[in-house]
């Protein structure tokens, strides 16, 4: 139930709309629907600018599609070492760009400081054409530790990815999360980096099969449509996405699931923190906690119904427990009965 | 509304079971669901043997992400000269497969004969590594014409494939049609050629965003699996694409629908038979109808409504009505109209 | 000894070269040494313009690194279904290209005429991003059957590949044997075609080792360069590979060398011509000769020493006898006496 | 001069022996020449079991070679952060492979120990297709910093690599060097760490174009030689590649160039060693020597004609000096002086 907020169910503004909507729908195929090219008006009003969207079905597809339109295929991505990208989609990097490189760097558990960033481009003698040269820099926001870059932050590392010749990519599988915490518009929370495309993530947040591809740089539109057909991701009924990502962004759901989500963290965050066994491993801003507690806790829980997975934060071993726009206070409550009866 | 199968609405038995059974599911991401695993057993009572079963977004990444499990980056595929993996796939046969070549062979218009086949076996000068060695016969059923090949024709096909050491894949994107048109079990229609993996196209005949990648070969599974994982194609809440399929083959809905399309194309085919303006380009078996007019019938049909595509049966110019499980009478019954008023 | 260039030694003046310049020579690696960056001025003089070389390893890479450069990997190339890209390299169009795809094409058995050119290019329903899109034009000069596209025929297949948004590229493993015989300048050959670029092949001509990848786009060099170090192809004592050019060039070497592999074809040529056992297939313009003869006679050949290969000419079969730079009058004389004695 | 080992000429037995026993030869193309089946017994009596050669062009696609055969494209291949691989090969691993990950360890600065892999391979969570798994273990010998791992370490590590099912490569770039350090055999050199492949590098040592690929798993030949294809690395006057094998292996002269490059490195490393104004950064043991030095020296020796590459050791900057087979004593009593005269 905490183990990921991929186990949450799709939440039913989005089957309602698909139900209402799309039922009886006789569209155009791959995209060349009504449904799909309203989607532009939608996502460009919420980042107060000209974007382009594509629907994509998962986040590896959404963030590698991205940087095979964004890096040459001898070029070189750089990316938190424990990023989803550097740790979590297999080889998925590597075969969508044709072989581009991931450069994982990283001091801090999950962020890139500016220093470190400039020190990595600086001192690296990039002779020639044997190393692999830095083309994109990915950012996570929020981070894979539900923490957040400020605007200031996300500025300074966009300015040195300029100076370096290297566009920016924001990885915002939790982006919601981090904008209810940030509690700016979205287009203050991304420009500052300057970056050229973003994963909007839905999937962990109320859709169940779309992932909004933005490509702040139209240009990169039609590379990323071939790059999709190439690699089996041009839906021919690309509308029942769309659909989904009407629904996603209608009302406010989008924020409005984060929101939920974010705060079932912070009381579950709370009863932790207030449990003698257990000691939260860091704070985060979202919807993910990360508590170390005794085995024999862990297995107390598991057996209350509880599935949480064993995690790392960087060499310390805990817990990882994630909630999602369906964490009820009932699950709140159940849990807590259960943390007590240890 | 004859554009393509493509246009066609998901039908209301996919969303109604979306909405009942999953609408609350909390379960195990990337297929590690209930749902995922039940459909291994379905479609293992609909072939009469063990299957393993991948449930995929489109049909592109169904049928690439089954040649890459099958042929080597070095090898080859052997495939009909005018088949969707020749003309339709734009390039991802080669990319899957990390550079596989396609040898396109294929006197007929639609279908590969023995005869073809062994000569280009036996004759190719397969020397050493310089020539692409073909190491999997991929054949169309029903064919890009809506043919159909029969069972013993699948089964010379299987056995020269079986001598030159070839696995045999099915592109079955239209394979519902073809089996009502047979009259046989999907075993008997399918197990003659040898077949190591099909894909039972779904999207253009009830689904919306899930085909079914049927592996015979249940050893292919776990590589599939990869590279699935590798291009994006492992979907987080795999649930929702495996309920998609439960309705489809729940009291024989996928047969239902195809007997539906086939049906509605019989009259459509009978109507434009009739029609002195008319001639069909050739005897379609299934769900496709490819017929000569004039330029100004064809302007006329688009005027009133209905958009055709323009096609090629060869060199021969013609255009292309496809039905799809939705096409009702009263479609029939206005086309019949808008010709009459011609 | 007639079996194909490839079995022809190296040619003294090159290895003579290797031992005089190069022996004691300390220089930069990777082709940041002397001998490379003169190649450049040597071949522009040839050429009368000016061109950058890239020195590779074989054919295959000097084919398949231009192609890469040229060609995004969603894109098409056509080629002739005879040529060496078609028949002879295995799958390394697609996998330079990282997926490109080869639309083989050609009713002659060994050239493209304008007209098909035109009609495939305007006819082929290039679909949105379905199909993929041809970016390359490649021709093989001379044709694998030793035949020579003439000047005229060159310029009108450039204006059809420019209007269609195309680069050129000329496939030219025996490029100084069809010089020798057209009689022209390599300028007044080539350029007509508007080429990008094109592969002055050595290595059947003299060299071991050493082909000349020429860029008539200098902006294409750098793509090239990073391409060659992900393919390994960027050779570090790059000075050796230059070396075997620059003797290649010398005193017209390469059309010296051509010029001795044609007239040695010319002789053989008119031998079998006269033979009553023996029926030229077609007739060629260069060192490659296809002919018609008994089993029995060819058998008769092999006994006496001379590995013949079986070939085809489209669908007829006959043997192919290849000449070189190093074919004598004793080797004419020898064969000579061998058919005699038949 | 001591800028690199790729700086330094041909030798001149290697050319020689072109002069004298290839430059006549007419022979199969493709390797199916006397001379390069020849290479399997000479490198299967150096390390006294059977092995298998390839023949190649560049240290870059010998290793990746080696690679793309051991190690499928959605795995990951173990590596030291600072090796070749991780730093030096651009994106070729990536690109040869067809996307494999590489994982980039170790704690020192150019080992990896038993305990970090160990440590390695059980912590990390390979969740099931997410994470790519380590399925090759690659070695470099002598190390990028010239060190040598003990025959008990390999040892070692080749244990834990065969617990996780991996199989273990060798660069031996500079192998050679290493062994006339270690003096020990070859097999036992290597054979402790169950190596299936390792890259003989030859081009740094007195070849100029050819390394040698040997297989101690004869099977992963067949494999080889079909990406070799692919890759453009099959060459096709073969035998002359071949022969320069057979000069080097020829009454010991790669042991020779060996010997006289680390013992020319420890004069040289003496004299730095013994000056005021140097201190050696780390003890190595082949003929490379990092050593820091006030810049205005560098600029002293450059001047005097000694071209020094400025390199880091880890984060600590300093210069790096290699000799080679043929660093002479003028060339040592040349830099003596150089030095004094500071």
């Amino acid at each position: 139930m905490f183990l990921s907020d991929n186990t949450a169910p799709a939440c039913p503004e989005v089957l309602n709309y698909l139900q209402q909507y799309v039922q009886n729908s006789v569209d155009h195929p791959y995209g060349g629907d009504q449904l799909t090219s309203k989607l532009n008006d939608i996502v460009s009003n919420i980042f107060e600018r000209e974007v382009m969207v594509f629907p994509v079905l998962s986040g590896t597809a959404s963030n590698c599609l991205a940087l095979a339109a964004m890096c040459p295929s001898t070029g070189a991505v750089i990316t938190h070492r424990n990023s989803h990208l550097s740790v979590d989609e297999n080889t998925a990097p590597h075969f969508f760009t044709g072989g581009a490189a991931l450069h994982q760097i990283g001091g801090g558990a999950d962020t890139i400081s500016p220093e470190e960033l400039s020190r990595f481009c600086a001192k690296r003698p990039w002779r020639d054409v044997h190393s692999a040269v830095p083309r994109v820099l990915t950012i996570t926001q929020a981070t894979e530790l539900g923490r957040i870059y400020s605007t200031e932050h996300l500025q300074e590392l966009g300015a040195i990815a300029r100076h370096y010749d290297m566009r920016v990519f924001i990885d915002g599988a939790r982006f919601a999360n981090a904008l209810i915490q940030q509690n700016v518009s979205p287009s203050a929370a991304v420009m500052p980096s300057g970056a050229s495309a973003m994963t909007l993530g839905a999937i962990k947040n109320g859709t169940f099969g779309a992932e909004a591809l933005v490509l702040f740089e139209p240009e990169l539109f039609p590379v990323v449509r071939q790059k999709a057909k190439q690699t089996g991701h041009l839906a021919s009924k690309m509308r029942y996405l769309s659909a989904q990502l009407h629904a996603y962004f209608k009302d406010g759901l989008w924020l409005n699931n984060a929101r939920a989500a974010n705060s079932a963290a912070k009381q579950l965050s709370g009863l932790l923190n207030a449990n003698p066994h257990c000691e939260l491993a860091i704070e985060s801003d979202t919807n993910q906690i990360f508590v170390r507690m005794p085995d024999a806790l862990h297995q107390h829980l598991q057996d209350a119904g509880f599935d949480i997975y064993p995690w790392h934060v960087e060499d310390q071993a805990c817990f990882r427990l994630v909630t999602n726009w369906a964490t009820s206070n009932d699950h709140i409550d159940a849990f807590a009965n259960a943390l007590r009866s240890y």
